[in-house]
């Protein structure tokens, strides 16, 4: 084997380990620290993330590929994509000034602070100076990081690597133009599903065994992964074999919680169906944020939020919570956890009403960027957008600009992933259907094995040797096309809600 | 400040940290990890391991130490500990060379693996190569560790520092004149206490509600620690503000778990007690393992096994197990936890029998470094003075020489702090009851705080500060002295089975 090549590899295997260290002691902060220790822990995390710095910014990580610049044709795929990936990784983390590492690192932090206060107190205007300080930072970030692109284009490319401003804006406005009208017809119609039979007690420990089952049922692997509880449903763990999932319980809700657990085992499946020759490289590695979303989705939206996965698990649901479904069957249940209501807030947005909270933000991030929306205005923007998109206006700020936390890191560009996300999801599961007509079979039969294996064999397998775009034109035949989502919701939408009748 | 002492500071601060990052995920491993994920966990261990060596052994932490080699007198107790600490580890640390820690490490992998096997299969012939080996490379590493030192001493230092074989000798020699007579006249005597009672059913749900009760009314924060389960109880975490302890259950036996609990919240007592403004730094840990034992003991035994304490639980058991303990009563109870039975097992063995075990290691362990001991003959020598100190002979090597890990790990020396610490925990003890003449009512009456606040102030708060020599001379006004303990046993074992009636 090439030396260099093996240099690197075994540079990128040990950065890779030590990250899955990071995201261990970073699951257990969340799960299972003790909360006196919160001090000491942050401690360990800086010299440990220092460590991991140090290895990713070492210059002989850079001189092997300086000697592997000019020699991809001797390398296979897999290998060729390894010196890729780690050739961008290493340009990311050694083309920005230390001291703007720094000042973004410190912000992060100061600025968590400051919004965490402002949306408690409904004052954004405490929280307007870190955005602004945010955007410099930022511009300044993306001119380092990737010249030839604009800001916003720089920021995105960070989570969703091809994709542009331009191109999400064209499918977007598409998304707008056709679920704007859709809800509203929804909003103005007299029919609305009954709801009330989700409501009641339902003990947490059964919650817990039905979404242990249902997890297990869909293919979590809990000899390679945990279920636990945390503030934040999340999908950690440290490497394919040891991929954990959380979830938090309410009592007087199960449907929240059950359908997190099946949102985070679509990523845990995505995880632990990674090439396991290559575990600890990044070709094996997970694509994009969009790509990890739309297998979230996928299950939790194309699959679980199914007329045949209700039908499948309605009887085990009675059972389990027998006092409080005696009303429902298995069609008032679909129609209601399929329920459209636009909320001022994202997370707890259904799927219909979803993209346009995301479309907000996109809208504004862009504005933002490009100059022509202006951070003092954010409040009215925004509110004058929920009028606009759902018909609704945030009475408050904490309700409104202030509910994220994402711009609060200065995680700029994570937006549009969200909804990037569905419509690949969307796509996926339409030629899925095509290529496994029995689909529909099988999920009422709680067969979800042929499900598993197309998403293992088709996606989670590929890693990174694909771009994004690359994958959806191999998986589809067709590049990302947001009328599958939108035909997909008009169907699915028009029937529950008998907008036809 | 001095700025290599700053220097300093500022690296072992670092080390520490890491440090308390490996323990976390070694705790982890114990208790949360996937099975699924041994393999790659080891891999992740071995990074981290290799990145805190190379800290450890940093020649610019050499420099530092250089500088400050003549300049003790200009800094105080506390610095002047710190600089005499780093010292000896970085010492330690680098006169090792490469080879010789590699292949320690090779062989404690390797040999464990083999015990296991051996073990299982009764099969001492497989083990002794790894023990010969093992008695080489141990040899080898003391000459380069300790010059000064015999062998074994430097073995025994590692651990408990300042204590030499001829000393342990002495002391063992006490006990055994002691304890050996008394065990058999107990053996001899018609009384024996019922312990029937301590048979049953104990549901796990309550057996772990009470320990988390006791453990928390002995001292043990839980805002600064957890308590969970795995296979063997111990010790572990990352920091005094994150002390986590663990326990096994057994549904037939609530006795041992319970008292595991207690002795490992005896240790954690000791770590959540530690100086917490230099808790990244040697002058606040941890003495000896000896001085460790001493305080899981203090509590295990001195405290836990007094009929004072089981006069204030009493009630609190019976109302957890009502169906078990209706014949028990006070008395009773403190008997039947208190019996005395020469067994095999080491870990198994009452406060009485435990000493014995101990002794038969460490003189085995002797006569190995010495050369009086072949270790083809460890079966048998162990079986004779199975017979000789406790009148019992293990039908099987798999009950007898092949039943500790310790060696298979190359911990030679390790184990005569177990029964230093249960003298120095007796001692510590006696002292106590002078200088607070209330501890039995106290107890008694459940109130806790007089004996924790006396080990924080007397023990746990005194860090490194002094040799575990000075310690127990500063504590207690004399030295070590085993004629507490072969007392505190007389007087407790005679009563409890009446041997002067």
């Amino acid at each position: 084997m090439n030396k260099n090549y093996q240099n690197l590899v075994e540079k990128l295997e040990e950065i890779s380990r030590l990250n899955g260290v990071l995201s261990t002691i970073a699951w257990d902060q969340e799960v299972m620290m003790p909360s006196g220790a919160a001090h000491a822990r942050a401690k360990q995390i800086g010299v440990l993330s220092g460590v991991i710095h140090a290895r990713m910014t070492d210059p002989f990580l850079g001189e092997c590929l300086e000697q592997l610049q000019d020699q991809t044709e001797h390398f296979n795929a897999i290998e060729q994509c390894n010196i890729e990936e780690a050739r961008r990784n290493y340009d990311l983390m050694t083309k920005i000034p230390r001291q703007l590492v720094q000042a973004l690192a410190e912000l992060g932090s100061h600025g968590h602070a400051v919004w965490v206060q402002a949306r408690q107190e409904n004052k954004f205007s405490d929280f307007a100076p870190v955005i602004k300080e945010f955007l410099k930072l930022k511009k300044e970030w993306a001119a380092c990081a990737f010249p030839d692109m604009s800001a916003y284009d720089a920021n995105i490319d960070l989570f969703e690597r091809g994709t542009t401003t331009a191109e999400i804006t064209v499918i977007f406005d598409q998304l707008k133009a056709a679920l704007i009208p859709l809800i509203h017809r929804i909003e103005q119609h007299s029919y609305h599903p009954d709801t009330s039979f989700l409501q009641g007690h339902f003990p947490i420990e059964r919650q817990a065994a039905l979404a242990r089952k249902i997890s297990e049922n869909i293919g979590f692997q809990f000899d390679k992964g945990r279920m636990d509880i945390s503030v934040h449903p999340f999908c950690g763990g440290s490497h394919p074999t040891d991929v954990r999932i959380t979830t938090r319980y309410n009592t007087h809700d199960f449907v929240e919680s059950l359908y997190a657990i099946i949102h985070e085992t679509g990523h845990a499946l995505y995880e632990q169906g990674r090439m396991l020759e290559y575990s600890d490289l990044p070709v094996s590695e997970s694509l994009t944020m969009g790509i990890h979303e739309s297998q979230s989705l996928f299950w939790e939206r194309m699959i679980a939020q199914s007329r045949v996965f209700c039908a499948h698990y309605f009887e085990t649901i009675c059972e389990t919570f027998p006092s409080s479904l005696q009303r429902a069957t298995v069609d008032t249940f679909y129609q209601a956890i399929n329920a459209c209501k636009p909320g001022f807030i994202r997370v707890e947005a259904d799927e219909l009403t979803y993209p346009l909270h995301i479309i907000l933000r996109f809208e504004i991030e862009k504005g933002l960027f490009e100059g022509s929306i202006a951070v003092d205005d954010l409040p009215q923007v925004w509110n004058e957008k929920m009028a606009t998109y759902l018909g609704i206006k945030p009475p408050t700020d904490t309700l409104g600009v202030l509910q994220d936390s994402h711009w609060s890191s200065g995680a700029f560009g994570y937006f549009p992933s969200y909804t990037l996300g569905a419509i690949y999801a969307c796509q996926f599961f339409m030629t899925m259907q095509k290529a496994l007509p029995d689909t529909d079979k099988n999920i009422e039969a709680g067969n979800f094995k042929p499900v598993k294996n197309w998403l293992n064999e088709k996606i989670h397998s590929q890693g990174r040797l694909y771009t994004p775009q690359e994958l959806v034109l191999r998986v589809t035949g067709e590049s990302l096309n947001p009328q599958h989502l939108i035909n997909y919701l008009k169907t699915k939408y028009s029937a529950l809600y008998k907008l036809d009748d």
